[in-house]
């Protein structure tokens, strides 16, 4: 089966509709995914930015959250903005990547939901440990093992892959042949090229 | 019948698939389209960019191009990339919202062929009045009215209600009742939207 990679990262706007719709449209389409958290912020500083670029240019800002609004009401998604925004996805990125595919899956959702659906900080560290106990996981031993010098070399290691592969933003959806597809308005486009419908 | 308004800059990348396929995309939802071509220059240079952030951002240039190949070659639109990119639209902006409504469509897909279809400078009197010749146009006259004073201050005002409404970038669909879509992977939507699909 065509495996598709989906990049997304926590702090990420867009990449909450993407993480609650890409499953459902990947299996339709036969294609496996590979979920891979990585971090925008090295991405961002290399471009010199030290902030969201939907905080450093307001307009860009409201028309976002005004435009994820419609997004989350045509999904039936709810949204509520956390503060600060951006949130730090730093301990809710190596969590997850400290998880195994289908843990690594859910735990994202249950993060994005929390994150944008009840605008709760996940920042937090009591935050992400409610979170994996919700997941029927043991908070301390997963946090333990996502804050292994391993795991976070593992981390940095994605987004140094990230910045190979020429991703600029979150989500992307990266196909087996090295194609890139930006957005959440373009994972029906990219897991359609992953199944070989051009 | 609706209206949604169509806002576009020449030296805009993804306004030109936007360009070639909003007419249709319109007429089957019943929706009227006000063509509205505006400068992008001043926004930019108010988020202090002097530049196309395609080019002040090379891995965002990168994307693009090849998500542009991506769309064209779906649409079976030709693809040439214009030397110096971005061209400067002014004269071929002016010239648009010189032209009357139906004048002005087909005028400004012509100017999107030529420069994006044929890689060829827009930037150049010569290519504007080729292509007015082309539409049937007296190219004289048209370009006097273009660059007649009142011209000139209409195309300023259409930047300032570009701003006005919170347009960041082009193409833009702009409902009746405010909603801006933004982007060509957006028309669907925003002519959805505009006929009361929501």
């Amino acid at each position: 089966m065509p495996i598709a990679e989906f990049w997304y990262e926590f702090a990420s706007t867009y990449s909450y509709p993407a993480a609650m719709r890409v499953a459902a449209l990947a299996e339709a389409r036969g294609v496996v995914l590979a979920w891979r958290p990585f971090l925008l912020g090295p991405i961002f500083a290399a471009q010199g930015w030290r902030d969201s670029p939907f905080n450093i240019y307001p307009a860009k800002g409201r028309y976002m959250w005004r435009d994820l609004e419609r997004i989350c009401d045509t999904l039936g998604l709810p949204l509520k903005r956390p503060e600060p925004f951006p949130q730090n996805g730093l301990l809710a990125a190596r969590a997850a990547l400290a998880l195994d595919d289908d843990r690594r899956a859910d735990f994202s959702r249950k993060v994005f939901s929390a994150e944008f659906g009840e605008g709760l900080p996940i920042a937090d560290r009591a935050t992400i440990a409610g979170l994996l106990a919700q997941a029927g996981l043991d908070p301390r031993e997963v946090l333990g093992r996502a804050e292994s010098d391993a795991n976070k070399a593992l981390l940095r290691a994605e987004g140094a892959r990230a910045v190979e592969l020429g991703i600029i933003g979150a989500p992307c959806l990266v196909t087996e042949d090295g194609e890139i597809f930006w957005g959440n308005d373009r994972l029906e486009q990219g897991l359609d090229w992953a199944a070989g419908r051009r």
